[in-house]
């Protein structure tokens, strides 16, 4: 565990106060583990989509320009006015970036919970992880099986954790049966094992044929492609199947979040016996946590006043659920990393890598299949 | 209380198969008190937004055409094919609209509790009110002082209890202030009254300076003019002020529901002292309650992730809040009917004007500041 180098190679994103975001890789000296602290190799750190919202922002990346300084790679582009208002928290801030990883512990300080971790595998969180290594308190690492494949490793904590949220909140919140969009995701191919293996009946939404073939794969049961003509129905018959009043929505803007609300309504108003001016009175629930599509949300609100539409984050979940939950769902995710939790990467990248142009065009497109995997040590 | 006559005028709107709606009076045979019953002669009843929706549904109003049927109005409009999709439920059923009034008992049935109504004055809920004579459980009558104007006790349950529930609900779930929309209107003013007795800081969103004046002449301190260029920035400083994070919205078309979500996340985030790239973590609720603005409700949002849209109807939050809190909303409106929950009424017309066609065009405008009551007796 010696042989370590001086510098440690980390990618920050600045904001600056003319409309520019920079995007860039810099030499910092290496961290010393505190007593509590371990320092963890990283080995593999996925690009996840809310990783690009800190790491782009609101620029306009048809603006972007490639530089470099002291021999290290330079994005620039322009931001857009009403990207800077939302911005101006971050403004003159170089932010490190990286929610989640996985590495090796190459050091570590003299606490006995930092010692134990010692030359292990382990996933991380915390941000900062696009970096060759990353200094962190014990405590936020995730031991992991000797020998676990670092591809494996990399996505431990967003989206499994996402997903068994989504679960989670249907049982908490009284329903029975969920609703997904983007579901031939990774995140939706997990929700999709999740819930098969807990038996919740699944509607998933995907926009292409080859979507649809890609979830009946790995035996999903009710698929419905927003693409086709006969959607609304399709949607509306499968969640007269299953019952699902409860809906996770990774698009965010146009008309899909209020289109699934609206046939849940005709499914509910189906099992009534009796009309109502208001509709039903089956209450129906959909949490909006990604931005996929960054166009506003519009409702056509056919859908009666027993309705909710949330935005959804898993780290406010988490700390209202409590740590006995907590603690179950980070073991369940360990022990069925490589089947339930299993992470397809298409892309694997360096740090370098992925601040040249194409990568980051191809990256931020957030195309459902693609997904980039850094590899700061190859 | 003899002298009743053999029929009782009614008011029914029916959906027919073919696409159309009929709204007619028919005369139907006086109704006998069963013991636990009270025959009410109706004397005052407003026309609510709520009514509305039952009475005229989604027919095209600009199709509406007069005629007469036994020496009775009728009117008819086509129903364009959406409409007949959302009221598929109701086709071919003459339903009897108005949902609360105020009347006197003139005839009561055997049991006690009726009997101790017999020539009261009573406040009445429950439907079928747009006629001559009433005939309903005890119970849901609500006795008034005697003497009082039928005019004030006309429209004791479904604003009155809908501003009342709006603070009950804020402080149910948690907030500290409210922000209501269309505020100038009869609810608008109880809600002004309400929050300037309870000590509760109350944005008003109108849209309009005569609406402005007429808050103002009432007592309330925070009104923002959404038609004024700098809506957006007073609607923030009001926010910012009040700490308001619950908001009741009965426009709920367009994009007023989402501006005050985007308004109270930057009040938030005033209030934050580091960057989070998800927005604040303060929790904002807008409950839309009306639809003044059939239109769909356009979300820009920017408002991070912790937030809800949901609609809000009165009749689910009584039963959620249980018995205690029915019976204190209650008690309140008696106590408080000539000041607090006093409602101004524009227009007073008989059964037969409100199915005059220039009538109908009046009250379906909804135009704030213009409130109709029926007098069934003149």
């Amino acid at each position: 565990m010696t042989d370590l180098p001086d510098t440690n190679l980390v990618m920050l994103t600045l904001v600056k106060p003319e409309g520019e975001l920079e995007v860039f890789l810099e030499r910092r000296p290496m961290p010393e583990p505190a007593p509590h602290e371990v320092l963890v190799k990283v080995l593999a750190t996925p690009i996840n989509p809310s990783d690009l919202g800190l790491l782009l922002g609101a620029a306009d990346m048809s603006t972007a320009r490639a530089s470099t300084r002291d021999g290290l790679p330079v994005v620039t582009a322009d931001i857009p006015a009403p990207g800077m208002r939302a911005m101006g928290g971050r403004i003159g801030d170089a932010l490190p970036i990286g929610n989640e990883g996985c590495g090796l512990v190459v050091k570590a300080g003299s606490s006995p919970e930092a010692q134990a971790l010692l030359g292990k595998t382990v996933a991380l969180i915390g941000g900062e992880i696009y970096a060759e290594y990353r200094c962190l308190p014990a405590q936020m690492c995730m031991l992991l099986p000797d020998g676990t494949d670092p591809r494996d490793g990399a996505s431990c904590f967003v989206n499994p954790l996402t997903s068994l949220a989504f679960t989670e909140t249907m049982r908490m919140e009284g329903h029975s049966a969920l609703v997904h969009t983007a579901a031939a995701s990774n995140l939706g191919q997990m929700l999709v094992k999740i819930c098969a293996k807990d038996g919740i009946p699944l509607v998933n939404i995907v926009r292409s044929e080859a979507q649809v073939a890609l979830l009946k794969d790995i035996g999903a049961t009710h698929i419905v492609n927003s693409s086709d003509d006969d959607f609304m129905d399709k949607l509306t018959a499968a969640l007269t199947e299953t019952g699902a009043t409860c809906g996770f929505d990774a698009i965010g803007g146009g008309k899909l979040a209020g289109q699934i609300l609206a046939c849940m309504e005709v499914a509910a108003v189906k099992r009534m016996t009796t009309y109502s001016r208001y509709g039903s009175d089956t209450f129906k629930q959909v949490y909006i946590y990604g931005a996929l599509d960054l166009g506003p949300t519009i409702l056509n609100r056919s859908f009666g006043l027993t309705w909710s539409l949330s935005g959804f984050l898993l780290t406010p979940f988490l700390q209202k659920a409590g740590m006995e939950v907590n603690m179950r769902l980070r073991q369940r995710v360990v022990d069925e990393l490589t089947t339930t939790f299993k992470s397809h990467y298409s892309h694997e990248i360096s740090l370098t890598d992925a601040l040249a142009l194409d990568t980051i065009a191809g990256y931020n497109a957030k195309r459902t299949g693609e997904k980039y995997l850094i590899r700061p040590h190859g």
